[in-house]
C-alpha cells in the first residue's frame, strides 16, 4: 500500500530556513495592507519568530528594496515606538506580457499588487511567424520597462500569457495563432535582451493565458469567498482554467482547462484542433458573429461591440445567436460542474458584455443538468468576470507571487540575502 | 491583490509537534516495507530527529500497539546492534464498509495495508429503507469485526463507501438506491454500537464509493508512476473520481467526479438524476444489458457475465452494445481529459471484463478528440482497473491513512501518546 501522505523529506537546512523566513516576514508585512502599519514587534508576534530574528530579516529586505520604513508608530503598548514597515512601491516588480490573437498587452505590477504601467497594441498575429510576433511583443515590453523605470519600478522577472498549450517554456500548440512547438520563453528573452544591451537579463516564464486570467480574477476580482471556480474566456478561441481552493489546476502535463475543445456534437463542424463539434465551434467569437450575421472583417473587437449593440436594440438574430451560444456553454459547463464541483463559474472575454442574453439560457442548462439539484438558477454562481481579470495583469502578478515566495531568489544583490 | 501562498499560521505548539513526529516515525518505519529492517538509528537519520527523540517516540508507538520490535539487527556500522522495528500486523487496523446497489462488502486492512478479512453479501438494496440497509451492513460489519478479533486485529475506525453524493456524514442523494438526505454515518454507528454492547464506539466516516475505489487503485493497483488519473466505475450507475498528484479531488462541496451525469445527448432518455441523456443512460449496466438484449432479472452480476460470455462467442448484438457504450464513454472521457489532463484513465467495475470490446472504440474517440494529439491510441493510458481496486478496501485503507497521519488520535490509550 502506497503512502499518500506528504513524502518524508530531509530536514530543512539553515539556508532553506532563512529564505523561508524572509518570505514569511515579507508576506506578513504585505498582508497588513496599505492602510495598517506593520512593526517589527507586530510581525514577530504574528509569525512566531523572535524580535531579533525579525529585525535581521527586515534589515535584509529593506537593503534589497522589498520593504521600506517610514516614521514612528505607537502601538499603544508601553515601550519604545516602532517604525512602520511597508512593502516597497518602487523597486522590484513583475512584468506580464499577454500575446493574444489580435493584440499584445504588457503590464507592470508592483509588490503590493497594483498595476502601474500598461501598454496594449492591437494587431493581427495570425499571419505572422512566431519569432516576429515574439520580437514585436519584446519591443512593447522594452518600451513598458522604460516607462516603469520612470516610476522607479524595476521588474525582476517576466511571465508570458499565451493562448495555447504551454509547457516547459514552449507553446506546444496554439491553433488560433497557428503556432506549433515554439520555444516562446527563449525567443522572447533573447529578443528582449537584444533590445536592452547591458541591462540585467530578465528571467522569463510562460503560462496559458486563460490560466493567468483566472489567477487575475482570483487575486483582483470580486470573487470574495469563492476559492474554487471554473473560468472561461471567450476570444477567437474559448479558453478555460480551473482554480481549486485558490490554486491553479494544471493537470499532469500542464494542459488542463481546455474546455473549448469539449465536444458538443460529435458530428459537428471541424475544429482547428483536429476534432469535430468542439464548444469553440458554437460559442467562440467567430461562430457567434457568423450566427448573428455580423461581418467580422473589421476585427473581432468591433464585431463584438456591434453584436452587443444589436442585442441591446432587440435584433432577433443577434439575441438568438447569443442565446444559442449560452445554451451550448451551459450544456458543456454542466458536465464540467458535475466533474469538478466548483463554487462558481466565471465568464470573461467577449462573454462579459453579452451576459444579459447569454447567462439566462446557460443558467437554465446548468440548473437542469447539474446532478441532484446542486445548481439553482439565479443563485449568482454563474457570473461575469470583473474588469480586473486580465491575463497580462495575472502574468505580472504571478511574478510578484514568485518574489513573495522566495525574495532571496529575486534580490538584485542576492548575495546579501543568501545564507 | 490576494495572496495565494499558504496562509501564515501560528507556530506549532509542543503537542502538535509531538503528534506530528509520532506520525513521522511511524511512517518512516512503515516505508521500509516488510523486507527491510528499520532501526532507531536508521529512522533518526531518515527523519532528522535526534536518536533520543526517536527512541522516546518509538517506545510510545510500541506501547500503543502501532509498532513491534524483533531480534537484533546489525547495521554493518560500528556500535551496538539495534533491534528491528516493524509496523504491527496485529492490533490497530481499519474497517471498510461498501454499501452498493446489489451488495455489501466489508473488509479489514492492517497497518501495513494488507487486506486481512473480507465478507461480501449480495442483496438488492434498492427496495429497502435506508435504515434497514445500514443496519444490515452493520450486522455484516459486526461479524467481520468478530473474525478480525480472532486474528488479533482491532479496527480503530470505520469508513463507509456509498454510491451517491456524500457530504458531512450524510448521503445527500443516491439516485440508484433511492436515498435522499440520509445521515448514514450516524445511523450506521448507532446500529453497530447496538450490536456490540460494551465495545468501544468506532468513529465512522463516509465517502463516495468511486472516490474510495480510486484510492484503492492508487494505493494497491498497478499504476506505478501514474499519480493523476480519472477513474470510472461501471455499476448500475456510472461513478467517477479524479485523483490529482496522488490526492482525491473532492471539489468545493465534496461532489466532484460525477462523470455519469455528463450529458451525451441533450434530448436523450430521462435519467434518475432529473436530467436527460446522461452518460449513465448509455454506458451504465442497465442500458448496456438492455442494448445487448439481456434480461437482467437474474441480477446485474450474472447479466454482465452473460454479456461477457456472448461477446467472447462473437454475438454481434452483444459486441455492438459494448462497442457503442465504449464510443459514448470515449466521447465523454475526451472532454474530461481536455479539462483535467490526467496521466491515465482507469475503468473499473463492469468495464473491467468488457475491456477487449469497450476499449478500442473508446480509445479511438479519445485519440480523435483530445486536443492537439495529446492522446495517442494504444498508448496504454486507457486501462482496466486492477482487481485490487475496490471501494471496501479503499475505505479500510483510508482509516489506516488516518491512523498514520495522527496515531495519537487513534491510540487505545491515547493519554500515553498525548502531549
Amino acid at each position: 500500500m502506497k503512502n499518500y501522505l506528504a513524502p518524508l523529506g530531509p530536514k530543512a537546512d539553515k539556508d532553506t530556513v532563512r529564505r523561508h523566513n524572509l518570505s514569511l516576514v515579507l508576506r506578513a508585512v504585505r498582508e497588513e495592507g496599505p492602510a495598517a502599519e506593520a512593526t517589527r514587534a507586530g510581525v514577530s508576534s504574528r509569525v512566531g519568530l523572535t524580535r531579533a530574528a525579525v529585525s535581521s530579516l527586515v534589515e535584509q529586505l529593506i537593503a534589497s528594496g522589498f520593504l521600506t520604513e517610514s516614521g514612528k508608530t505607537f502601538s499603544g503598548q508601553a515601550g519604545r515606538p516602532g517604525t512602520a514597515l511597508k512593502v516597497a512601491r518602487t523597486g522590484p516588480a513583475g512584468l506580464g506580457v499577454e500575446i493574444n490573437i489580435d493584440y499584445v498587452s504588457v503590464c507592470v505590477v508592483d509588490l503590493a499588487g497594483t498595476g502601474r504601467v500598461r501598454q496594449t497594441e492591437h494587431l493581427d498575429n495570425r499571419g505572422a511567424p512566431p519569432g516576429e510576433v515574439l520580437a514585436r511583443a519584446a519591443g512593447i515590453a522594452a518600451r513598458t520597462l522604460d516607462s516603469a523605470r520612470e516610476q522607479d519600478l524595476f521588474p525582476v522577472g517576466a511571465a508570458l500569457a499565451l493562448p495555447g498549450l504551454v509547457s516547459g517554456g514552449s507553446v506546444r500548440q496554439a491553433p488560433n495563432l497557428g503556432w506549433n512547438q515554439v520555444p516562446a520563453e527563449e525567443v522572447f528573452a533573447g529578443a528582449l535582451a537584444a533590445l536592452r544591451p547591458g541591462a540585467a537579463v530578465l528571467p522569463v516564464r510562460s503560462e496559458n493565458e486563460a490560466n493567468l486570467a483566472a489567477l487575475a480574477e482570483l487575486w483582483f476580482g470580486g470573487l470574495e469567498a469563492v476559492r474554487s471556480f471554473l473560468y472561461l474566456t471567450g476570444e477567437i478561441g474559448v479558453g478555460g482554467a480551473l482554480v481549486l481552493d485558490g490554486e491553479l489546476l494544471r493537470g499532469a502535463h500542464g494542459f488542463a482547462g481546455e474546455i473549448g475543445h469539449v465536444v458538443v456534437d460529435p458530428d459537428g463542424p471541424e475544429c482547428r484542433c483536429g476534432s469535430r463539434g468542439c464548444l469553440e465551434q458554437y460559442a467562440g467569437q467567430t461562430a457567434l458573429l457568423r450566427a448573428a450575421g455580423i461581418d467580422a472583417a473589421g476585427g473581432g473587437a468591433s464585431g463584438v461591440m456591434e453584436l452587443e449593440r444589436r442585442a441591446h436594440a432587440g435584433d432577433a438574430r443577434a439575441v438568438g445567436a447569443v442565446a444559442e451560444a449560452g445554451r451550448m456553454l451551459g450544456r458543456v459547463l454542466s458536465g464540467a460542474v458535475n466533474l469538478f464541483d466548483p463554487d462558481a463559474v466565471v465568464l470573461g472575454g467577449i462573454y462579459r458584455p453579452l451576459m444579459p442574453w447569454l447567462s439566462p439560457p446557460a443558467d437554465r442548462e446548468l440548473t437542469g443538468r447539474v446532478v441532484s439539484g446542486l445548481w439553482s438558477g439565479g443563485s449568482g454562481r454563474l457570473r461575469a468576470s470583473s474588469v480586473a481579470g486580465d491575463a497580462a495583469r495575472g502574468a505580472a502578478a504571478l511574478v510578484v507571487q514568485d518574489v513573495l515566495a522566495d525574495p532571496a531568489a529575486y534580490a538584485a544583490g542576492s548575495e546579501r540575502l543568501g545564507a
